[in-house]
């Protein structure tokens, strides 16, 4: 395999190891924090990260605003990243097919 | 016609496609889930795909919740395609247009 | 002036025109089919087209429904037209400066 | 240090601190017009600049919605800027790998 192709093939499943990890901790942190059901803190964690943002499924205390301040930066940074990697693979895929036409 | 032209406007109809197909989708799951009307189910679906996220028009039980995280994960991996295939397309262009100006 | 630069600021102009305008449509939408006062139309207008998405400021009818679905899909156009132009000026931008390196 | 990169740093730091600006912004505004508590203040500011967005914490006075709009706005400018600056490094750092390849 190109070790180009290969070295984004690794960013790019880091990004999408981080962005499994972010679901996990947010299902987690509103099970154990705000004492939502399984479906209730996964829909929460889905409408926070991709920024949907209905509303809070259910009111929460102080604590719960903390971890889904910690949840919703987090997510930024590791969307941020994501993005970031697949601008690059697509640049340098462009590039590749630049220098071919040459 | 340009082959490079066609074969970028094969992938936005595809991309336009699958859009238009969420859109459809999320109107009959509401519908048939929920309950809503043709009205809201419309809706709650547009302001779904754009992460607008008023709030839910009515509240949703455990399996139209289910499908509201499916509509939302399926609608980014879609938006991502769009904006790939729009990232591409600018980039050909701007490869054609810095060949010509040499 | 440079044609180029003239060239982008066209139609940078005129994606922020279209910005302006869809702003206008939408205070103008509310007031007038949901009654809205001219800050909670202009607020509306403003968490619509940012997807920011609070909530409607009062409840809206079938009609209002459909205008706001109209707000949702023309601005995700403009915005989509906006970050074009300003890709394919930042792009353009960094040709220029790529070919002073060499 | 490359200049090209230090140039990008000046850039990318002055995002940085234009964020957390916004920041402190929103939550010193939210505390002095609708006296948020510290947390309700951080919580409405970070749902507000990443356009989360579930729901006013507390109903917004009209000149509570004036500061938001304006909190927005500025948000999407400034987020807007740094974007600009992430892609502006992400293509010269490409320039560069790809005039290193030839
Ligand atoms: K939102
Ligand atoms: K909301």
């Amino acid at each position: 395999m190109n070790p180009l192709v290969r070295f984004f093939k690794v960013k790019l499943y880091t990004a999408l190891f981080l962005l499994v990890l972010m679901l996990v901790i947010g299902v987690l942190g509103f099970r154990v924090i705000s004492d939502y059901s399984w479906i209730d803190a996964l829909y929460m964690t889905v409408i926070t990260i991709t920024t949907v943002g209905y509303g809070e499924v259910q009111p929460l205390d102080a604590n719960a605003k903390l971890f889904t301040i910690f949840l919703i930066l987090s997510s930024v940074v590791v969307l941020g990243y994501a993005i970031t990697v697949i601008t690059e693979y697509i640049l340098s895929k462009n590039n590749f097919e630049e220098q071919k036409q040459r």
